[in-house]
């Protein structure tokens, strides 16, 4: 860009690295903030300097939070002895607005990947193990991503917890609530006929 | 949400506020800035809070920048007696990025529409017109949309220079170079048409 800007453009970069954001998006979000620069954009700018320097994994469960302990391993109400191992927080979050889950989360930040060299210990999956013993957990529920590196990692977690008297499940496959067989995938349907129960 | 959160919410709730961002995408972008709160979210809230407190319209044309005269109402090199009028700041942002116009600017700030109450004054036409014997301007460029609105605000804008010595032109409509006939509307083929010329 020529004279036109300067603090503005620095801004456009900066929104430009969001993900969704374009540098086309930018310039628009940019110009709607400028139009409301009293009742968004310096809120905004105070929310997010204010996450900036509080946001921190939680460093039991790995869900970010504020505190050193995330609100849902420091609520007792939580203390269910079910953990819900998911991939990232988005998961956690999505399990969250859900609204059913009333034990505690373990974010494994990934998932097992020979390919990017990503191991157990990049996973906070020795963390896990640890909490079996330290929360007396009765189940962990393996919510993980129905791709090969989900499974993968699901597998590896289930081998390492057996023998451990801990129960472990994973969510159902299957059609998907409001969901038309037309438009579902082979997989999906073998996996729902597999599983079919009485009516 | 539940417990989950808190400041990490309401950063979430002011990030869906921005135009092409909806609540998922604001999540995921705001994971992202969590993510990478070092090097991109703390640069990101103090841009954003710089030119939230800095950003204003530009007194004569209409512009945004960070400062009462914007940077090409105050560039003398931009002095050619030649104004582009826009309709907003987006459409002198695209003439810039072409870098073939070098004079200044003028930015309506919307079109008129009797549909919305929207007026002469509301758009800045009458400093248009004082800037006129202020500048010495010889030419007025008329740079607005190819919509109904567009093109009233702009037959207004020229009646009301009508006789003051002063050149006034419209943008060429025609066929977008690169673009391809069978995507063109009927009506831009006919204006590319009517405006032929040799080879």
């Amino acid at each position: 860009m020529t004279e036109a800007r300067g603090d503005i453009q620095t801004l456009i970069d900066l929104m430009a690295r969001l993900p969704g954001l374009g540098p086309r998006s930018a310039r628009r979000a940019v110009l709607h903030l400028i139009k409301k620069r009293g009742p968004l954009m310096a809120p905004l700018a105070a929310a997010m300097a204010d996450v900036a320097s509080n946001a921190r994994e939680c460093l039991t469960c790995g869900n970010v939070g504020t505190t050193d302990l995330c609100a849902i391993c420091a609520s007792p109400k939580r203390a269910t002895g079910e953990i819900c191992v998911v991939e990232d927080v988005a998961d956690l979050w999505a399990m969250e607005r859900a609204g059913v889950f009333r034990g505690r989360y373990h974010v494994l930040g990934g998932t097992l990947s020979a390919l990017d060299a990503v191991g157990p210990e990049d996973l906070r999956i020795p963390r896990l193990l640890d909490r079996l013993k330290d929360e007396a957990v009765i189940e962990v529920i393996l919510a993980l991503g129905a791709t090969v590196e989900g499974q993968t990692t699901a597998h590896y977690i289930a081998d390492r917890i057996e023998g451990r008297g801990v129960a472990v499940t994973s969510l159902a496959q299957g059609v998907p609530v409001g969901g038309e067989l037309d438009y579902l995938d082979d997989g999906t349907i073998t996996a729902a006929l597999k599983a079919r129960k009485a009516f």
